[in-house]
């Protein structure tokens, strides 16, 4: 039943998670790792083991290649291209999405069909449908592998491009990145007058909670992109910055989180658009030749 | 009735809807503006109107200002300091927490009750339970201003260093600011793939909601104070960040935002503190002399 039969590349927490997942919704699982001791434990709960990554890939139809970075997963694909000529190898790896792109443009050359995944979890939810695992690339591919994909937890294709996955996975750990560092700064500054952190933490997360449906607010003054909704502008928002910033210097914490959104305030006032909307610092960020 | 009457010091944007809503809750109001043809709506909906910052808070035993910021704050009131002896001042307006202690100490020197207060709030929601204005200082004047200062929203007293209002509202608006930051970066970097800011906001919101609550993660690992519980490390986030920041590059979108919290991990590697768990870049916040 080839079908059903699925390889997995990479035995480490994640890679051990999704093997693991996939035997226990039934599949017929072929391991390989690099360091071959790690494949005992799954040889043990039924897994088949591979020797080499060719033998590996040889034994199903779909591949999950999951290792630490593209660098890894290039050297360790591009010797088999011809065993996976005609199958499916979905690539779980963390990339960037050009190192998707280029792996799908590897893929499309040597017949293999490409699907770019991301996996938006920690291993401990692998198997959960708060498991969210992003998708992107042959789409026909992505149809065929999702019985299997949809056991690891809930599948989202994101299109063709084999970059839209990572370039999506990118953005929301970005802002997931930024909203953490919004408690490390508030967290540093209440320390200074003797609040523990999780008094903080309780404190931030009420806040940001009731704050995080204004974001829908930004989103529409980005697209409707004349920025001049009346909304706090480019001034408004510089003399803000200017107090967070002077409070957290005076209370002797460093205020370099948020300096970088002051200089993108300033760099438009000294363009003439101080009365702008705030979230013109988007255009900004548009990096310029 | 002195216990009722309350004098409103500026009527831009936020004090007037303070001096609106406090009429509407029968409080006696008398209002002074710097531009004098402000008073008028007022006048005509019932309040008293000064000539003069003296007359104004002879008014009442009971003085909230509400100026643009403590420069003017200072301006306005040290003339008046005599006239203000034995009453109770409330500053509404926008300071850091050193400023609203400066406040303090001139307004003990000169035998004023002084209570600064922070609005977490914008002017149309003045008197609804959803806002939320924190006031630190004086307790017993606090006390006493307290039937006044509820008609204005959700009152919560933060202790008696003056300065504790300013601070928290400064600490929270800190974390509301890199939140936003979050929507803008990963709308920048959706927008490349041709993604409407508007879809982007609605799956930032989703995902951060979701997220939100590991903040009290970070939390415990701070106040435990040992960066070695296991989680995610220095080196593991230093590498997760630099695939942020060059997702971002490769997409043509400036990584400012995030470039300090890559900074601040480095620090910390250099130090040799590499294998830590990533919440000691806190440490570095630190000013150092
Ligand atoms: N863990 C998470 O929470 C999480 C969440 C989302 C996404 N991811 C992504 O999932 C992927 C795997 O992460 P992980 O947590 O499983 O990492 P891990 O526990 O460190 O495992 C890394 C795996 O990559 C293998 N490997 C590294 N370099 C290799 C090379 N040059 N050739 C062959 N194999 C190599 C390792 O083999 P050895 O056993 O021989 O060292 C191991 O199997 C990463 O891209 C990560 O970003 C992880
Ligand atoms: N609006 C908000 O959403 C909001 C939210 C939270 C906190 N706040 C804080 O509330 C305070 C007032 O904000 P706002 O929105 O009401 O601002 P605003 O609409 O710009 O009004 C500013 C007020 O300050 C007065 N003023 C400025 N400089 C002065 C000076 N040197 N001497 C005397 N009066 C002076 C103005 O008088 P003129 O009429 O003569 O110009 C006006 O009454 C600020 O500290 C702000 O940070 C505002």
């Amino acid at each position: 039943m080839t079908a059903t039969a699925v390889t997995v590349l990479g035995l480490g927490a994640m890679g051990s998670a999704v093997a693991e997942r996939l035997r226990a919704t039934g599949r017929t699982t072929t391991v390989w790792n690099r360091t071959a001791a790690k494949t005992a434990p799954h040889a043990a709960a039924g897994s088949k083991t591979a020797a080499t990554v060719a033998a590996a890939v040889a034994a199903s139809d779909l591949t999950l290649v999951v290792l630490l970075d593209h660098a890894a997963v290039r050297e360790r694909l591009e010797p088999v291209a011809a065993d996976l000529k005609g199958r499916t190898l979905v690539d779980l790896t963390t990339t960037t999405p050009n190192q998707a792109r280029e792996s799908a443009a590897w893929a499309a050359a040597h017949g293999i069909r490409y699907v770019d995944g991301a996996v938006m979890a920690v291993p401990a939810m692998i198997g959960t449908p708060q498991a969210r695992l992003l998708y992107s690339g042959d789409h026909d591919a992505y149809t065929d592998a999702l019985p299997a994909l949809e056991a690891l937890g809930t599948a989202e294709y994101e299109g063709a491009d084999a970059g839209l996955a990572a370039l999506k996975d990118m953005a929301l750990l970005s802002a997931m990145d930024l909203m953490f560092l919004g408690y490390v700064q508030a967290i540093a500054m209440m320390r200074t007058a003797g609040t523990a952190a999780a008094d903080t933490a309780a404190d931030v997360e009420a806040w940001l909670a009731a704050m995080l449906p204004h974001g829908r607010g930004i989103a529409d003054v980005i697209d409707g992109g004349t920025y001049d909704t009346g909304g706090q502008s480019v001034d408004f928002d510089r003399r803000g910055l200017a107090s967070l910033i002077n409070a957290s210097r005076e209370q002797g914490v460093r205020a370099d989180l948020l300096e970088p959104h002051l200089k993108l305030l300033d760099e438009l006032a000294a363009t003439g658009r101080g009365a702008s909307d705030w979230p013109r610092i988007i255009d900004r960020l548009a990096i310029r030749e």
